[in-house]
């Protein structure tokens, strides 16, 4: 069992989702004696299960490695798990590109998906905003952002319950030369489509409702996702300081606090924990490896509601059964 | 003259400007009846001179048809000013791609640059961090990153009086495959140079004291640049929001409103307006479109300051001359 927090934060995290969702059973994969002694008197937990596994996947081994050489990891017997059927998702808090790329070996592709994406959420007006991918893949074409807006789309309709997501993709501004070549053409490719496709967006409406599903290169997501929990960061460690700088502000914060601690809660990553990795035929949730209980709860959280939705056959449904019924190849 | 405030806010800018810089003199470039009525009782202001134009590039106007077509706008004729030694600089707040074409059309690039660039600052723990390229060109190689951090670290040097500025190179997470091959090249070119190259920077790392100068490709960064406004301004809109929610919110709000004053004043984005379109023969500042005078005013301080320090030389120098000291073709 991986993430920085280890075996701790995932039990904790599993006996409070126990708790939540009555239907749910949870087989922790690592060392079972670590594992059994967390568990403490939970141990016999009626929907807990224990599988003793003898590797551990670092959390800055190659992927490849890991793929090839730790076929006993906890990440990979989890995944297998998924894959006989013994098992209905996967959450992890290892190292992502191992999880990816064991997790693509093992469960496959969905027919019609190049390559896997991770999605998560940002904070936004109205509540949060869905974006992908987040750092798997890096230089995408036009089709492969397509295949991300129609993933996207399909995540938020099942998770969100959202009939129609308003789908766009990041770019650059209006004033500046108008992006890349590839996310010109996805555009095309988007506004021929029967998605929700609103055009493009700029990095300031992540966080607006005129979106809920913001579309771009993995290498773009990932900085544009830690830019935003920088800048927000930022701001309200200024506020701090500021609050702190002065006997007037210090009283101030004191009157401030209690409204100040709720924008915390609100914009607080911990509550967007949990990204998708969507393109697999399976259901993988990747929690932050710095995740606490909460927030590896909130990942567990993700993975019960896309079980329930089954997401990977939506996907697979858009994809390829529309798609074939439109050209008439069905 | 362009901008969303138009002639209004550029005289305000200009006049105010006058005042802090005794030896600063200005030509306004744009249709001279509207200019001198806008001067009003400063129409004779010794250090102020108008020259009329008669045609004006459209905020949405495609950059070569301004190119082409725009002989006279005001844009044109101030970058011609500084080409024939009139002018020392030029500021504009016109469309952002005009003004890149046509400064590079009119002053030529300098020798070792291959494309322009456009550098601005985001607040930062330690004042701020210069970030380029902004929007400006897409779809850098390793040759045009490099390219981008010796011009940042040159700026910064000038503008900011720091020696040896931290040079760092955007990239995505270190658990996740580790960026495109550009930006990898690039690392090594950098590690290998006179820089003081401190590696890879995540996107959050933009706000830290960790890095002066950070460095990637023009979508990516003006990708960030948006995102970190959009966060910046969602952070400080859900405090607003927060403290009209309630009553006890309304009187706190009271109480910590100088405190949240003086925090939106040190992240405000006027106090950062002015980039600097880099890597040309000739000094030229890009203002927002809908920047006030006092932004404006930022902007034309920018140039100044790029003035003094002779900015584009220093560039030409380190490029230039220094490679062909070490190469011994000088």
């Amino acid at each position: 069992m991986g993430g920085d927090g280890g075996v701790d934060v995932v039990v904790a995290a599993v006996l409070a989702a126990l708790e939540r969702h009555p239907g749910l059973s949870v087989t922790l994969t690592g060392d079972a004696d670590t594992v059994r002694a967390t568990l403490g008197d939970h141990a016999d937990h009626p929907r807990v299960a224990v599988m003793h596994t003898t590797q551990t996947v670092s959390m800055d081994e190659a992927p490849a490695l890991a793929l090839r050489g730790k076929k006993d990891s906890s990440m990979r017997v989890a995944l297998n798990l998924v894959k006989d059927g013994s098992a209905d998702a996967c959450v992890s808090a290892g190292n992502t590109g191992a999880l990816m790329a064991t997790a693509r070996f093992v469960l496959k592709m969905l027919p019609g998906i190049d390559r896997p994406a991770l999605c998560s959420t940002l904070p936004a007006a109205n509540g949060h905003t869905h974006m992908l991918d987040l750092g798997a893949n890096l230089g995408f074409e036009a089709d492969n952002l397509f295949q991300l807006a129609v993933m996207g789309a399909e995540l938020v309709a099942a998770v969100d319950g959202i009939e129609a997501p308003k789908v766009g993709l990041l770019n650059v501004g209006a004033e500046e030369v108008k992006g890349l070549e590839a996310v010109r053409e996805a555009g095309r490719m988007l506004a021929a489509s029967d998605l929700n496709y609103i055009g493009f967006v700029e990095g300031n409406e992540i966080f607006s409702a005129r979106v809920d599903v913001v579309v771009c290169d993995g290498f773009t997501g990932n900085v544009a996702l830690k830019t935003a929990e920088g800048a927000a960061r930022f701001v309200v460690s200024n506020l701090k300081d500021t609050f702190k700088g002065s006997l007037y502000g210090r009283l101030a914060g004191l009157v401030a606090l209690p409204v100040l601690r709720a924008v915390a809660r609100r914009i607080d990553p911990d509550r967007h924990n949990g990204a998708s990795l969507l393109g697999i035929n399976g259901i993988v949730i990747k929690s932050h490896g710095g995740a606490n209980a909460k927030a590896f709860g909130r990942a567990i959280d993700i993975a019960v509601l896309e079980v329930a939705q089954n997401v990977p056959e939506k996907i697979h449904q858009h994809l390829v059964v529309r798609q074939q019924a439109r050209t008439g190849t069905a």
